[in-house]
């Protein structure tokens, strides 16, 4: 089971984008740089994260993305489900009903029980995903990481933000 | 994200075998035609599960696959694990460390708060598989399926089983 690897750059994209001041946007280009990551592979994801509306574009030439809303009303859902999708990693294709043993459509009122442990599994997962916020995140790094590296980031910020 | 889709038949496999008397097996042909999926198909994932000892094969005229152990100490978890892997549904690339910003690899001394978060994620996923057994769902199956299914079961069963 794996989920769709630009997911981890959603999620850094937003921690950065929520450390913006009020208004501000950070063009695609710059957002790539920042990551490390090719610009033609970050945008297809920052398209999938505006169109779920974590993300907002801002046109013109101060234009780029920004969080839709503010960083602390987004979830680690959020960017998972915009990027990834929203639906179960199992997919029941109702094996009960083939073979030897298939019984007339009528007689299957209750979901499949394997379907069902997979669908709470799944549900757990999501509870804990929706659980911590961007904001949260970017406090995580504000705390974590060195001093040097907030300041490098920082000044790049102020030349690359808009 | 998505799993596997050989989990689900694996599962499934797993409740037929939990129904056979002590020492009796299912030759995978069998295991196949019960479940209305292609022979070579499910071959893969039951050689997994053989070789994650969910299943154990038995030679000889009699033989087949049959459960490894007993039904209630094989949970939905170790299905999952053997046919899908155990590795998190979330790959950190560390894309902290890449693009302007970038420190040297000591000054990383604590896991991506990104990444913590997933793996949070991944384990409370992985407990809730853990929590169901077989044998659960196999008390699910008798409780939910039609009395006319168990007795077409059960008659298939005797006809099949080695």
């Amino acid at each position: 089971m794996r989920l769709s690897d630009g997911v981890e750059s959603g999620v850094h994209v937003c921690v950065l984008l929520a450390t913006l001041p009020n208004g501000a946007a950070l063009p695609a280009a710059k957002l790539a740089e920042y990551h490390g990551v090719p610009a033609a592979y970050l945008a297809k994801h920052l398209q999938a994260l505006a169109g779920a509306d974590v993300l907002r574009t801002v046109k013109g030439a101060r234009g780029g993305y920004r969080l839709a809303r503010p960083a602390d009303e987004i979830t680690v859902l959020d960017v998972v489900e915009a990027i990834d999708g929203g639906e179960s990693a199992f997919r029941c294709s109702e094996i009960r009903r083939r073979g030897p043993l298939a019984m007339p459509a009528r007689e299957y009122t209750k979901v499949c029980g394997i379907h069902h442990v997979f669908t709470r599994a799944d549900e757990v997962w999501r509870a804990e995903l929706a659980r911590t916020t961007i904001t949260d995140l970017l406090m995580g790094v504000l705390r974590d990481v060195p001093r040097a590296a907030l300041e490098k980031g920082a000044r790049w910020l102020q030349d690359s933000a808009r």
